[in-house]
């Protein structure tokens, strides 16, 4: 198994409404066959599914999608100014704050909020390991 | 808030347990401060990291994090034959099955199982949507 994620799927109940979540923050959908809203990640895919969907296709109940697994999904920026106008936006789009933006003993600034759905965002700014020439999240051993 | 994912975290139990499920499935972890255990996936990181841990820098509480959000990191593999051998080689590893791979009515031939903590991987063939030229998962809008 090689080390890499093609795509993420976030369970959703109302597509619509989760799909202008993201798009509220700047995102834009790609084509996307019926059931499905895709988002580019560069080489990886976000992708929006219905609750019922993800269920049948588990072979699961919906009821058993319910609570917090334990996922986070990290945004990384620049620079430390630009973790509040973020965490501002999604509260605005709907989002619901889990943690205001705050300097953490590492030596970082993060924020994390919840989609429409729980779904966890942290946003991040971590001087210790920058982001790459792709927009990635470089990882330096150092935190 | 530009389309990228930097980090995907895991909160897990027991770390030593959860990073060898990987290191089974053929994971190489890099060099990491204490409390976490990172994984290059690309320009991309999947970090495991405690629940106790994840719960503090939340504002949470540890019982908070249970059950199954809905979230679903996919694994595409570029041939229908290579999705049974790395199911089987999760489960010896330790992970749960969920579901045994089989083809599925859009076209596709997938499986899903959990690991040590519950997250749940899927690993997708998409004849539709063939991996990229770095691996990553190509949406085309058809499935």
């Amino acid at each position: 198994m090689q080390q890499r994620v093609s795509l993420i799927t976030l369970a959703v109940s109302d597509m619509n409404l989760s799909a202008a979540f993201y798009e509220a923050l700047g995102w834009t959908r790609e084509e996307s066959p019926d059931g499905v809203v895709a988002f580019d990640l560069i080489g990886q895919t976000l992708g929006l599914y219905s609750r019922d969907a993800l269920a049948r296709d588990m072979g699961i109940k919906v009821s058993d999608i319910s609570g917090f697994s334990g996922i986070t999904l990290a945004h990384n920026v620049a620079k430390k100014e630009e973790v509040t106008p973020i965490y501002l936006a999604a509260l605005k789009a709907g989002g619901r704050g889990i943690k205001e933006p705050h300097d953490i003993f590492w030596g970082g600034h993060i924020a994390y909020f919840a989609d429409p759905d729980g779904h966890v965002w942290e946003i991040a700014y971590n001087p210790f390991s920058p982001l790459g020439p792709d927009g990635g999240f470089q990882w330096n051993g150092v935190a």
